[in-house]
């Protein structure tokens, strides 16, 4: 399968791969308790054994505490038992009649409770299949307002009455991107762990420049980007990393580490001051590393447009320093964006290390395959790289944003970032002032993203997350071969998909048999975008298509949603053959 | 008042300024409706007049509306009415027992409403006075495990009651930033309303990036930012801008888009393609502005510091141009970040009008005052910058993150950051495409950050906005009369307070009455920290201090939350009293 996937390819890419794929006996015995260190190394995310005497201690806390929580917990329902719903007329309140308001306290709960009977009937509808995944509106028909939904902002307050209409308003207008049959982004699905989360992530409402105002924020973050780092498999206890707003920003860091690491002047003095730098990128890569290119005054012609059509050779980088430019960096993607593809990382780090460049691995699609002892081989060589993005609130399911820079080396973050604002980063603190991390950031304030996947990944184990994955990619396997022979339907590319990417047409009636033709091509670009239009018009399932290179408009489903089963996918073929039958 | 600030100001500003304020009256003349044309450009944020018949016909459908809603409110308070908490184990259920598990509905309402339990008695205890702002322990206490808190993840999953034991001590070991005592940042407070627009938020879990996804809060975006831009003066319609991830962000794209009008050829070829391109800012402009451009491949050099103890004339200007230099790029700051002061905008877009340099002004901090007639006389000018920084987390009272960039003209943004990604903008959707505003923003997935806002306004409407700000700096008033002239604390800057920033130092008895000197300024120098610390231990309040060029660590007392009230002032000011007078 691996070597049949190699048409799936980004264009820089070796073809011998995965020469060495681990056993799954190995990973059995692993899981089983053994410490051998080759297996300490690779399943990184098994948690180690204590020793005896650690455990009877952990034992005994345990217990001790759950004793101690249990009459915690009595306390706590006791207070807490009492937020009860009654009857409130909600026409005459307003957000100042609420806290802080004097007597505010029992409007507030009221208020609050409302809101969460609005949320719990959305959640229990995104789950029912009987229900539409989205009520499709043009933008000029919102605008104009359905059924009285103003959008326009005014001077007076509306009566709390209102807000909640316009809450419920607001979700039914809405995409219900958790319902089962939502496949339209590598983002789908709501773990309701996650949900619980976020709700109380903006209760907190915090940030996390400093461990002062977020203490126990910070320190999530530092444990799970440590396991997130062994999971890898880096073998260095102090890695480096932090959670941003996003893949593209993720990405965007480690071009700026890379930068950081060979010329570190370019903080104080500019990119005026270095040779010309180019970044490697297969074609397929995401459109983030352009972007951050453009962004970080390298330029797009730095970035990947050079390697288009090339091969990634030594040949090619003497090339470049024959011409006075320095590559600089070069980075693999772990699962592509529209086919899923993997790219071979331990060839692309044997050319790395020879010649002395930065390895990023764009891992934000595929970096959840790592949690799967089934998956994870096919980003065999990850540990390899200086640094990687892995986003868990794409194939882990965590909840809108969740993404991690990852880097194998510590300081270069800070020493890149670094302004030791004085009014921030105070030196003089009285608590441990490493654990003020703000100053890595390219941010300044920076949202709390990590307590929903710390919490998910408490509720899940590893265990967990590892089954989800697999479930999906068990799906997506499915499907591939419930269309991969049928007339109706073209496979993009040749093989199995690595990820849980199908790439296909949908072939009408009318072009079946048609032999292949500038006519037909045309004709085929229009049809996914039409029944797109009338997936999205009728509401019952929705998926993304694209162009990519010369191949015409093509569906490109992706599964990441827990919530999905066998009886999804048959819908949604079913659903595309029934509304492109006339076409 | 105007002219008695100026000690507080950074170094390259004017002195003239504030020449032709506006007196109060014009200002209730266009609130009672006067739609004189200055009133107009200058209130935008004030609904325009709708003609009678307009009128009318809003208030037959606003009519229609209410009897339809009430109707479906019944529907949905029947439906809704039902989420009722029982007595539930969860000490055997799990998150696989959530949906979507079959027959998971019951537990997941159960389990949400728990949650929803340890969220409500969370925010009636941060209003409560007598309770504390924080309970503090240090990092390594934490990570030992408080009570049986561990922070560390596992393999395997835990039940959803320890789950909701993470919960509780997550907010237990927190910090209360919504506490009417908590000083600590910008961003304080805990807005009801807003808080609920999160929980909607993160229930919607969705993205920015296509109006596909996020029709409603695309355009409510939309709508949010159009009013910004009339608030600000602008008088053409079609403006533009984005919310991003913080006011770092934000300042890091006004960078990015003054570049890219004048220079768009960095964007394919680099920062080396182009002459050293100069930034110029003020020494008190946050430190962001170096931040992104060392990022954006400027150099730090070649922005803050070369600017350091000088004054920004026309001659400075040339100077730099005659060695080769070419400016770009000025931003004033509207609202500090230590002391609060605005730097004078008309004047310096005299010069940037002059010699064709960009304008951007950094209203991240004082962008709320812009909401108040009082106050907003303090950023006049801002009409005639080319961008402008605001961020609605910080004096408006938003959840954490809420900031947006917002420009004059349209069109940049996009050319400067699009990549035409094909399997997210694809052109041949069967809606108007330019409501994808994806392209625009240096992410790819973007968060929603413009719900709670929008909800926010809706529910308070400007004139809450306005009277929630207006309160803010009556209390900053009332504490700078309070000290101003007590032996025990030292103002930092001569005059009033232009924000809510008050800082001063507070004189623990030892050194009353000594001279100034070395020694005195040393142990000057280590009081705040002590006192931060001592108040940080017994939890009681949090303020923050720093030090700021040749002065030693002074307090910088800030308020932007509604909560507070003279008698939190009048306690911070006794706590630092009771906290250093043996120091």
């Amino acid at each position: 399968t691996a070597a049949s996937a190699v048409a799936s390819r980004s264009n820089f890419l070796f073809v011998c791969l995965f020469l060495f794929p681990l056993a799954y006996d190995t990973w059995c015995g692993v899981a089983h308790g053994c410490t051998k260190k080759i297996g300490l190394k690779i399943c990184g995310f098994l948690q180690r054994n204590n020793s005896l005497e650690d455990k009877s201690r952990l034992v005994s806390a345990f217990k001790e505490r759950q004793s101690s929580r249990n009459l915690l917990a009595c306390e706590n329902s006791e207070k807490e038992g009492r937020f009860q719903k009654t009857e409130t007329d909600f026409s005459n309140l307003y957000a100042r009649d609420l806290l802080p308001a004097k007597n505010g306290e029992e409007q507030t709960v009221q208020f609050l409770l409302e809101v969460v009977d609005i949320l719990l009937t959305y959640v229990k509808k995104t789950f029912d299949r009987s229900t539409k995944v989205l009520d499709f509106h043009h933008p000029h028909q919102l605008l104009e307002g359905m059924e009285g939904f103003n959008l326009e902002l005014s001077d007076n307050p509306e009566s709390l009455e209102q807000i909640l209409v316009d809450c419920r308003d607001t979700l039914k207008y809405g995409v219900r991107t958790g319902h089962p049959r939502f496949f339209n982004q590598l983002s789908t699905g709501l773990d309701i762990i996650g949900l619980a989360g976020e709700w109380l992530t903006s209760t907190a409402n915090t940030n996390m420049f400093t461990y002062e105002i977020a203490p126990v924020f910070v320190l999530m973050e530092q444990i799970t980007l440590r396991k997130m780092r062994e999971i890898i498999g880096w073998s260095n206890k102090d890695g480096d990393g932090i959670f941003s707003p996003g893949g593209a920003i993720s990405n965007m860091y480690s071009i700026m580490a890379a930068r950081y690491k060979y010329f570190p002047e370019v903080k104080t003095k500019g990119m005026s001051a270095v040779p010309k730098l180019v970044l490697f990128t297969s074609e397929h890569s995401h459109y983030s590393i352009k972007k951050a290119g453009a962004a970080l005054g390298f330029g797009t012609e730095n970035c990947e447009s050079q390697l288009k059509k090339m091969n990634f050779t030594i040949e090619l980088l003497l090339c470049f320093s024959l011409q006075g430019y320095i590559p600089l960096y070069v980075t693999a993607t772990a699962g592509t964006t529209v086919y899923g593809a993997f790219d071979p990382i331990p060839e692309i780090a044997d050319i790395c290390d020879k010649y002395n460049l930065w390895l990023h691995v764009d891992a934000a699609w595929g970096g959840g395959l790592l949690m799967s002892r089934r998956h994870r081989h096919k980003l065999n060589g990850i540990e390899r790289a200086n640094s990687v993005t892995w986003n868990p609130h794409k194939m882990m399911g965590v909840l809108l944003q969740c993404s991690a820079i990852l880097l194998r080396e510590k300081g270069i973050l800070q020493g890149c970032n670094q302004m030791c604002a004085g009014y921030l980063f105070q030196q003089d603190k009285q608590y441990d002032i490493t654990y003020d991390t703000g100053d890595k950031a390219i941010q300044c304030g920076r949202h709390v993203d990590i307590f929903k996947f710390w919490l998910m990944w408490k509720a899940k184990g590893t265990v967990g997350f590892e089954s989800q994955i697999n479930k999906c990619l068990e799906l997506s396997e499915y499907l591939y071969n419930k269309i991969k022979n049928r007339q109706e339907f073209e496979m993009v590319f040749e093989g199995e998909p690595e990820h849980t990417n199908v790439c296909f047409w949908y072939i009408p009636p009318s072009l079946r048999g048609m032999p292949d033709s500038e006519e037909r091509r045309e004709k085929l670009h229009r049809v996914a975008p039409k029944i797109k239009a009338l997936m999205m018009e009728t509401g019952t399932t929705m998926v993304g298509y694209q162009p990519q290179g010369e191949k015409v408009n093509f569906f490109r489903m992706v599964i990441s949603n827990p919530a999905a089963s066998k009886s999804d996918i048959d819908f949604l073929i079913e659903e595309i053959e029934r509304l492109g039958q006339d076409l």
